[in-house]
């Protein structure tokens, strides 16, 4: 076993190079069998061992810098930098993280997570190189479905000024976590499907450019072009943009690569070295379905099902149901996913409605304004982003959504806790960041039926709105209350007095829970559905100070600019004296690791509302 | 005067060819007179008079519909859409706005205001336009500039893909509001400098594209290509990305425009024209000094000199001198800002400090990224964004800064109301969007010496930190209050009993004058100077409480999310049961107008506190 030799950071530079291939084999074999138990990032990883392998031997870590975009797909950068023992624990909490965190290792660069950042971080971590003088190369690492995030751009765009050395690797696979979209993915297409005869050019190009020489040929040779072809010299979109483009490279060949590499780091400015990989590479369950191989649950590897079946339903599934009847029944109802249609349940509606149907790539920013000009045109658009990547579109929604006040749905699925993903993918802010918002509502359902009747209900309202719901099984309690939604209105599910529990979506559960052990202990407890974040049920609320002691208010959001501050304003404004107990997030990161596990460190799970809970019962008396 | 026909909406399409330059004149006439009286954009406007007559004469409008990118160049637009009367209001309270607003006219197909919009939301009214199988032409008109941001190009690429008509008219006149940045605007440039040889080549490549007969030769021009200049046919970055390229077109040459948009209009698929224009173009004065004459105070039109001089320091001058301060005292302090070295002041910096300061174009997610690379790599970066803008950067600052804890330091100018630019341009969220992220410190000076004493702080921090401050003169009261600046620490200015007023930033002020009138009614008033939006100074709170019967927060930001709330969390999580008041601004967008007009309609001016908070104390009684 190579793999063995693999202990400390830079082993592999004692690996013979005739033994490359067998430890990229031995490490796909590792990644997959370790995968399989945990669950984790698999086809991405799978697709950039070689391309790993390369820049460790081609670079001097940690003194230089890589900086992995998104970071899904660093699992062999791991391996490669001492900490293959650490993957047991993957995505567990206390173990190791699923993408790269500069507090677990220094030869992690940079923290990633979302797309499209690595361009902009690795262009300030070489000004910071330049203005202190020291010497290092530093590289960003990019998927090309990351280069369809505007951001990319924006960093590319203030590359190409820089006169000293930048890489950009382009690991283009031809896939993001499902389909490329757009103008950009047809290019590269372009130059991925050329013919040999412009390999051949390729070649030559990249074997004579950044010498003195080379150059002064590498001129003739352009000049000697004279077909329409010769426009799609490979990157002369990259060249037109300013930066120097060196490829395509088969991103399998780690000889090739650490040439290519070796010659980019001779190039007096920005360097974009265009790398072709396989998302999946070595496993065929990846490789013949990347989505689902994605972000893996654990998987039987024989045959790459899941071990444990998925046997009820999740919020996803129901909001996909729904999604499907509404566009059946409205044909205004049009569907804005970006890049994650099996991730948000569009897919279904994807395939009974291809022309209402759009996935705009990782380019949350426009896929919110583009909804905004759907509705401004007539149409029901409906978004569906995750709580954390909707962080990006947050001035769309201000300012291209809410001051027109335009009839746009944002389906918000992984709001709250998410779990294995940890910091960079927890849904904790969105209460926040929209009920700020002037022309905006925000509901959370309880249950599956609630989520179904709030869509519908969204649909109809002709202003912006957004529904926001957790990861994971979708909660089937309480089926048998299901009173209208109504804009603004809580839901009264159980009404006693003492204590009242004001839960907002996927607490709920966890309020039904605690007041099932409030009442054992002899206390009478209210449950309030409450639905509306914005706007809240001021209504309900100053009924319930009337009639109980303790007003306790529930969310899974961080507490600053939550629901529970806008019941206490309430409160407050009103003059009432109740005692409050607000429980919700606290202001910190929440890291990566089971969601029951998560909560309970934070102090949101059933046993520590009831204690919080009794405490404030108990200093009250 | 063939303004005075220009009453109604499609007057132009009465003028007689040989008389439109004669009515762009007038137009220029008209826009100069107006502006110099009530301030507004000239520049960009008198650059896009004619662009905005062919669109008028070329589009059957408002059934057509076009898509002012930022908007500010709408002015014309509003002239031949039958707003010529509107201009005397312009900007001010209950008048036209600045800015394309639906709610103004039909002709206002959306509203804008911040940069690179309108290829996504126009793209989204041509899906509804083809969903709903009408016949209109849609064209977003965007700046050079505005496409150095990132969402235009997620929107161009996922233009790329379509296949029915809409036109994107590239607005060129080589700068933004400051010089433009990047690999882009080389690109552009060297379209707009190539020599005659090549214009002759566009124009005949214009001239036969989009003819069977004519493609065909043109195909025939590119197979005759034999020179690396071949390789800049116009706009070939932009064919190779998907989109059919026209031009570039002389922007001042009207019959010129109209024929290339009505060549637009039969293309099938997504056509960019590209137009050249000259900003500030026949006002000698904005023609030499551009970005002075981007928004403009009302100014003597012989001379273009300001009508009434400034003659107090404003915060941005504070920021200004002090940020040269601090450069020549830390070689690590850097300073980034998007598009706006003059608005923000580090025009200066920039001058003594040209390899410490870094102007990334209109690219706020880039700008904050490229921030937290540098912070990364060992520096320490001040990113000077407006309050509106930086809205564009919220997942960067939670995701690449926030996280990593990087100490980057935001200045943020136009914190609070702006005025006379409106709804997009208020900065009324900083607060909310900025207290609720981990690890994140916010504070706001008073006046212009703890902005001063602020920065200096922030820089020593190593850890994110914003500094918010509004637009305008710089209060230089209260100078004999300076207490050094302590990590969530207020500052008590004045101490009595009764009522206590914790007033942020900007308020300070208005709190100070509130305090005078209360005192003469007989209260006694103690003024904390809050300093900290997070964290709060628990302990003075705690101690007001003590002391004082009624608390006041006063804030320039929306209630939720904002100062006041955290106050009154504080104040309920530890059991006190004081009267409380929060004034901040209510959950609206406020219009454009007079600061000290928008203050009193929302009920923040000192009048309007004086009132509120006797009814407060009386309520009490």
């Amino acid at each position: 076993m190579l793999l063995e030799q693999i202990q400390n950071p830079n082993d592999i530079k004692r690996i013979k190079p005739e033994d490359y291939q067998q430890l990229a084999q031995e490490i796909r074999e590792f990644l997959i069998q370790k995968i399989s138990v945990t669950g984790g990032h698999l086809g991405s990883n799978l697709g950039a061992v070689e391309l790993t392998m390369a820049l460790h031997l081609a670079l001097n870590l940690p003194e230089d810098k890589v900086i992995w975009d998104v970071g899904h797909q660093s699992y062999t950068h791991k391996i490669l930098s001492g900490r293959k023992d650490g993957f047991d624990g993957l995505r567990q909490y206390g173990g190791m993280s699923g993408f790269p965190k500069r507090k677990e290792s220094d030869f992690d660069a940079f923290d990633t997570g979302h797309s499209s950042t690595s361009i902009s971080a690795g262009l300030g971590m070489v000004m910071a190189r330049d203005i202190k003088q020291e010497k290092r190369t530093i590289i960003s690492v990019i998927g090309d479905g990351s280069l369809t995030g505007g951001m990319a751009y924006e960093a590319l765009n203030n590359a190409a000024k820089i006169e000293t050395n930048f890489i950009v690797v382009l690991n283009d696979n031809n896939m993001s976590i499902s389909e490329n979209v757009g103008g950009m993915s047809k290019y590269l297409n372009s130059i991925r499907t050329a013919d040999s005869y412009l390999d051949l050019k390729a070649g030559i190009y990249n074997a004579l450019r950044g010498t003195k020489v080379g150059d002064s040929m590498v001129n003739r040779i352009r000049k000697a072009k004279s077909s329409l072809k010769s426009l799609v010299i490979p990157g002369m979109l990259f060249e037109d943009m300013g930066l120097t483009y060196l490829g395509p490279v088969d991103g399998h060949n780690i000889q090739a690569m650490v040439n290519v590499i070796q010659e980019a780091k001779r190039v007096k400015g920005a360097v974009m070295v265009h790398v072709l990989t396989q998302k999946g590479k070595g496993y065929a369950p990846a490789e013949r379905h990347p989505a689902r191989f994605h972000g893996a649950e654990p998987f039987e590897i024989e045959t790459g099902i899941p071990s444990k079946p998925r046997n009820v339903a999740n919020y996803t599934d129901i909001f996909s149901t729904v999604m499907c009847k509404l566009g059946a029944r409205d044909e205004k109802i049009v569907a804005i996913t970006a890049a994650m249609p099996d991730g948000t349940g569009l897919k279904r509606f994807h395939n009974m409605y291809p022309d209402r149907f759009f996935d705009v790539g990782i380019a949350e920013e426009h896929a919110v304004t583009f909804a905004a000009g759907l509705a401004a045109g007539g149409l029901k658009p409906v978004v569906a982003i995750y709580s954390s990547f909707l962080q990006r579109a947050y001035d769309q929604i201000i300012h291209d959504v809410c001051i027109q006040n335009l009839p746009v749905v944002f389906a918000i699925d992984r709001a709250g806790l998410v779990g294995s993903d940890g910091e960079t993918h927890q849904g904790i802010f969105d209460l926040t960041y929209l009920t700020g918002i002037p022309n905006m509502h925000v509901c959370a359902p309880k249950n599956k039926w609630e989520l179904s009747d709030m869509l519908k209900f969204a649909v109809e309202l002709e202003a912006p709105i957004a529904i926001r719901y957790p990861r994971g099984a979708a909660y089937a309690g309480l089926e048998e209350h299901r009173a209208p939604v109504v804009l603004g209105k809580a839901e009264w599910i159980y009404r006693e007095q003492e204590i009242a529990l004001f839960a907002l979506g996927s607490m709920v559960k966890t309020a039904q829970q605690v007041r099932d052990i409030l009442k054992e202990k002899g206390y009478g407890v209210s449950l309030i559905n409450a639905r509306f974040a914005k706007p809240i049920d001021e209504e309900a609320v100053l009924e319930a100070c009337r009639e109980h002691r303790l007003i306790v208010t529930m969310e899974e959001n961080v507490s600053c600019g939550g629901y529970g501050e806008q019941v206490l304003e309430c409160i407050t404004a009103h003059h009432q004296t109740n005692e409050i107990l607000s429980i919700s997030i606290p202001d910190a990161y929440v890291e990566h690791g089971n969601v029951e596990v998560l909560k309970q460190e934070i102090g949101i799970d059933v046993q520590s509302c009831v204690e919080r809970i009794l405490q404030a019962v108990n200093k009250e008396n």
